[in-house]
């Protein structure tokens, strides 16, 4: 047990120098909980000429990434250097060499996870991945294993913190959209192109990975019906303050009779929900099913140190399996995904509408409603000279009813704008 | 990897009733899922005169514990019959066999752990307990796993679901302690006799075993300063409420210096603390560490069905490591502990005394707590009559110099009575 265990890093970035640091620092400590120590003996990085985010000189050699790999001296592979490529099959590479895998990237789990899974489990080696989803709140681990039994229904997640702490600014502050964006990029929690955050997609590959292992059925990137936050408006934000709602950009994965639904788009969250309390750049995950109703985990979603946290636990399991000598089973066996068209998928709407202010018109949005099949639950109006802005948030029918009333607004004179449509969190059903 | 494995079963009450339903009835699902098949070869029960919470017609054999531990077909042995004995000699010999055991049992965790573990590891067996404590909540995996690397600071916990059901209906409805024992009782949250409950004892084995967890040094129960609920005045809740603080019984593990501490007690909680909004019956557990801030885990923390989950999950993970056909390696290696005394621990104090309504009296108080080093936050003091309430809120302070003040009280003639003490929820020191 007592042999040291080689670890070959690819990527040397900010997670990558935090994890060194860690490794270097804590290996006392580490030692001392665990029985295990650890040796960092190669770090890949794409570019040799850039600068590293930490010092090498403690004997680690900055190296080509497939180095990394072939080295014999290193026993796990940890990949922090994010994309697609040459992360994916330097993953590949190393599996194939059976050398145990962690990785923290989302983006290539959602779009590769049952390739590198199957080699995986074709080598008998472990990859994990807990960092790829919610930084350092442990919820791949508790998924994939703590609740193997339960049947789980339905996971809402706030997977994104730089969306949830625009969001959240707007809410709070109530700035506007590009406002607190411009904030988010000032202190570090946006990237200078925000895209992959903004747009939603960051947080569609961690749905992704939430449902699959939720449910044991894999859910590619693709599957997910993505919107961001771009058109989210201050005005309906503080509307939906009124009626007792927080915006937030909300992941879903949901069993729809035998299949599931997975997406992301901004959500009414009604303010007695525990999702409507998590702020700034926290990430938050609900879990439901039968047995265990509903669990929440909520914490730092990103950042370097709870990251390397993450990938740090990951290592010292790989390590103990490793030490263990076994050929190491799979924790969940995936079966094909039955992915459930969003269009079919009931939900419930909060639209804003802007229309003329006189008798008749409720009526005929009522009537649109009605021939679409969709009943509403609340109404309210507030008139601003001629034009009067008229919101509506109806009970559940399918997103495709609900779209088909909306768009039938347009055929009626005396709505002048449709001016946001936001879906609002229901009870599971 | 395909074949059968045979569970034994120790307990025929709620959990395990749960279980074997579970097992029985969701077999396909869990074998679809994890590629495992079980079979639930034998029960075994205390008093075989007794009537079972199942139906024992599907094959499976009620019978004698130690025939249970004994049978060949058993590949892993659950016991969910509690207490101290034979719980803990039935689970010595299984691990002394070689066989995975789960337990869902605190109680003897908290009391001979290390024991346990030590013979499990010489076994190379797994000994997996993540029932025993948050019931369906996943805390002890990613403890004693994920966040294996991380240097964890301070846990608080609302670990026992009929204590925060007694003081969430106290606050919400105002109601007494006895209105809200009986309550609980009439509801099924409390047994017929809560001493374990309400006297904090369940609590304190729960936070000896995160303690443990946490910072690898075995904290026993007796190690554990306790003090339970019986004693909350609702006049203290409400007090409470006007200072901003909720009341509520937290296992605190803290690292003090290179020592570690765990009390349980109640505490006045800041109402935007997270803990403060855990209501009902629902656990959570609050972890502090320097790189991931903060984590919340909340969810059902008792009852068949989630602890059924809990127990369920380490089968399948104890499956899959003993297909692996592994020895399995220790998850944490445990140091001595170093426990410091509850006296030295700095802590903060809510203070209600009754006193005679005349000058002098709060500079005599002020002046008792200045001369035990205390500082004071906060004063409030209200009249009734002749007599007065006087509220005081302290700042940090070793736990011996609040309690050095307080009984300094007593030689001034002015006050009546010192009607309560509680602790208040501070940042971490």
């Amino acid at each position: 047990m007592e042999r040291t265990i080689g670890i070959g890093l690819l990527g040397a970035g900010t997670v990558g120098g935090t994890l060194v640091r860690r490794l270097v620092g804590e290996s006392e400590a580490i030692a001392s909980k665990t029985g295990l120590t650890f040796d960092v003996r190669k770090v890949g990085v794409r570019d040799l000429s850039r600068p590293r985010e930490f010092d090498v000189t403690e004997g680690m050699l900055t190296t080509e990434p497939t180095e990394v790999v072939d080295d014999p001296s290193v026993d796990i592979v940890v990949e922090v250097m994010g994309g697609l490529e040459p992360a994916g099959d330097l993953i590949l590479a190393a599996l194939e060499a059976g050398k145990p895998v962690i990785t923290a990237n989302k983006e290539l789990i959602a779009a590769r996870g049952p390739e590198l899974i199957a080699a995986a489990e074709r080598k008998g080696v472990p990859l994990l991945f807990e960092a790829a989803v919610g930084g350092g709140i442990p919820i791949i681990r508790p998924l994939s294993e703590t609740l193997a039994g339960e049947h789980l229904e339905r996971i809402l997640g706030i997977v994104n913190g730089t969306t949830n702490y625009i969001l959240s600014q707007m809410t709070e502050a109530g700035v506007t959209y590009e406002e607190a964006l411009a904030e988010a990029k000032a202190l570090g929690y946006a990237e200078p192109d925000p895209t992959a955050d903004v747009s939603g997609a960051d947080a569609a590959s961690k749905a992704a990975i939430l449902a699959s292992l939720a449910f044991g059925t894999w859910v590619g990137p693709s599957d997910v019906y993505t919107e961001g936050i771009e058109a989210v408006d201050a005005m309906d934000i503080a509307f939906g303050a009124d009626f007792g709602y927080v915006v937030k950009l909300i992941g879903t994965a949901e069993r729809i009779g035998s299949g599931v639904n997975v997406r992301v788009h901004p959500a009414m969250v009604p303010v007695e929900h525990p999702l409507a309390g998590i702020r700034g750049a926290t990430n938050a995950v609900f879990i439901e099913g039968p047995s265990i109703d509903s669990l929440l985990f909520s914490g730092p979603g990103a950042g370097g140190e709870p990251t390397a946290t993450a990938v740090l636990g990951d290592v010292i399991d790989a390590a103990r399996e490793t030490l263990a000598g076994a050929q190491v089973a799979p924790r969940i066996r995936f079966s094909a995904a039955d992915v459930v068209p969003f269009e079919q998928v009931p939900t419930r709407w909060y639209v804003r509408l802007l229309v003329d202010d006189k008798p008749g018109v409720l009526a005929k949005i009522a009537g649109a409603f009605g021939e679409a099949g969709v009943s509403i639950r609340s109404v309210w109006q507030e008139g601003v000279d001629s034009e009067a802005a008229l919101i509506i948030v109806t009970h559940h029918a399918a997103e495709a009813s609900q779209r088909r009333a909306v768009e039938a607004f347009e055929s009626i004179p005396d709505v002048i704008e449709v001016a946001s449509v936001i879906r609002v969190l229901g009870d599971r059903v």
